[in-house]
């Protein structure tokens, strides 16, 4: 017995992601799920419960930190709004509790949503920023984001015999892919000399290896197939979910089967997720993926983690084109982090509702042909949380 | 369909409530687990995933912000770990959201984890204590806890003639109570003399009106009725749950059916609870009760909203002895968080183990006689979310 198909995903909506300045923390979450109400033909009235996704709610004066941000603004009262929070895996787990809620046979109809506001951030040399760069156990010893991920594309490239051209070629394809995307963050397409010739921000990480710091919201709601199909919904189903906990970066090197090149909770989330779905093999069985592409070099080891390719041919994927957008195995047509931008909470919600829309045959220009298996992937923490979702047609 | 009878717990633990300095977050939350792991007979190899529940990790280092901080001491890794924070509700929501991992079908033997270290706290001054002033949304207005309970208190005593001698009767029957547990931070008794004479903090709540700040840790194992029955294990099933988000504390006044004599959360929360366990009276169904202490006055106005009495009559049950050790419903018998502690994340799984070692008649010096439905509930956020369990024998 598993979730293996008792789940539906029925709508799915998100805001613009981007500088959302003139929209609070419970402006976007409300129009993320007024998306997904539409999309779904549903209202408030009709959901059971919610759960909500935030990393971060001292950014937003605690919104976010209990159930309420999301009650207040939908007039959810008096229902349950459960919160999680994983780092970069909470709109994924947000999703995977909610899951649970309704295969539980607790809850006929509920609410996952991802939310961050990470714009409005304080001046620096503020009280917040001091406390923040003085007190934070990582951020004050100078591992920021880019500074943890920079060396695995250094070994990476050691080990392979790859380049920064390499890591240019994800950027490319997401900001291309980004440019089809309404909502995406950035807009605008590149070339590989643009990245190239980009300010450094941690060799060999240049500015636009990197995914910028977005504010957005995105909400799913699920159900069980069965009323799903009274209902007459297009709906997807949950095929398989996954969620590994492992070691961090900060003890990797400490252990014995890591190599810095690659994340031991992919490849186990992974596993979980492909095992409950029957996937034998990921490269010809999943028609299209949202990959957690923090950085350029993210993308590449996720390749290889997720079973895209053999171990040190994620390079070599990303240069036949075959993760393009018209290629054979499509990842991030969102634009992905990069592109799209990357709202912590949000995101993995975001995953669900682009990946429900590319097996709903949904996605306008950025819609890939005969989907009908799609996974979601995001990795947190640094590096010591995972989570993996493969979705599927009924 | 719901989670009636679904759920079975089989093993409970904690660790002492109080000054844990020579326990980091992650002993203490080892220490509660392998408790409920002797208590069940199990290990850590039985368990499929695991729930925690942590409010403020930022208290310590960012310990319980995700998944990895129990997973490192349990060596859990790959397996899942999922953290909520719903404020004083932490604890049960892991509790609640662990048992919809096993009625999905998604895991057979799971864990549900509260952990809290709040002692270590920065000196005044510091940075971190320069940060929560100024910048806290609540905190910076001045309006801490005692200050959001007090008007409370000061309209009871003015609708019903209480007076502070009646919430002193509440602080006397727990610290008794706590005096018996051996977990307790305080283990002292106390007259009410003590309670009427002590430092007032916020009129009319004395320094025994308040609950204390407290290290702890507690955790649960849930698994399915059919599993439990085969190991032959001492178990107690879920029989109802309740989680109720409504309007908080800060916008109560403003609420046309808020009297400032109790909590919505908390009638919503029990109204859930008793529909599914198919309560109707509960003053007589309900046999022993762990309730949100976190002043005496809250105590009073939880018999109220949880139907232990009439509205206005919380006093009288007091004063009665009906909630005492030895009477027809006794309420804290763990000491509450008024003597055991409330260390926030902790506390909720704390309840539930208290209540299951009541129910399986393990409650030494504290057991209630022929106890077969048993009560937890928590309050936070401040008034804003509640949750209720309802607890039995097989």
């Amino acid at each position: 017995m598993s979730i293996k198909d008792k789940v539906a995903i029925i709508g799915v909506g998100s805001t613009k992601f981007g500088e959302n300045f003139e929209m609070t923390y419970q402006d976007m979450a409300l129009e993320a799920v007024y998306e997904a109400y539409a999309d779904a033909g549903l209202e408030t009235k009709d959901m059971d419960a919610a759960w909500i996704g935030t990393l971060s709610p001292g950014l937003t004066g605690l919104e976010g930190d209990a159930g309420a941000s999301l009650a207040e603004p939908l007039n959810f009262y008096p229902r349950p709004v459960t919160r999680v929070s994983a780092y970069c895996c909470s709109g994924m787990e947000a999703v995977r509790n909610a899951a649970f809620g309704v295969a539980s046979g607790e809850y006929k109809m509920v609410l996952a949503v991802g939310v961050e506001k990470m714009r409005e951030v304080p001046p620096r040399g503020s009280l917040v920023a001091r406390h923040i760069h003085e007190t934070h156990p990582v951020i004050s010893k100078g591992r920021t984001a880019p500074g943890i991920f920079a060396p695995i594309a250094t070994r990476y490239f050691h080990q392979y015999g790859y380049g920064k051209e390499t890591l240019a070629k994800v950027a490319v394809k997401n900001h291309y892919n980004g440019s089809l995307n309404p909502k995406a963050h950035f807009r605008s397409t590149i070339t590989e000399d643009t990245v190239l010739k980009a300010p450094m921000v941690v060799d060999p990480l240049g500015l636009f290896d990197c995914c910028p710091t977005t504010d957005g919201a995105a909400a799913a709601i699920l159900t069980t197939p069965e009323i799903a199909r009274e209902l007459k919904k297009d709906y997807i189903l949950i095929k398989g979910m996954g969620l590994a906990v492992t070691y961090g970066y900060f003890s990797m090197a400490f252990q014995e089967d890591n190599d810095f090149l690659g994340f031991k909770s992919t490849r186990e989330a992974a596993a979980m997720a492909y095992r409950q779905a029957g996937i034998k093999d990921p490269r010809k069985e999943i028609h299209v993926a949202e990959v957690h592409d923090c950085f350029t070099i993210t993308e590449l080891v996720n390749y290889e983690d997720l079973g895209f390719c053999g171990r040190g041919e994620g390079g070599k994927l990303i240069a036949d084109g075959i993760t393009a957008l018209n290629g054979e195995l499509p990842v991030n047509t969102s634009g992905g982090l990069k592109s799209c931008g990357h709202p912590v909470g949000a995101t993995g919600v975001r995953m669900v509702a682009d990946v429900v829309n590319q097996l709903r045959g949904r996605s306008g220009k950025r819609q890939v042909k005969k989907a009908a298996i799609g996974l979601t992937h995001t990795l947190g923490g640094p590096g010591s949380i995972a989570c993996v979702f493969v979705l599927g047609r009924p």
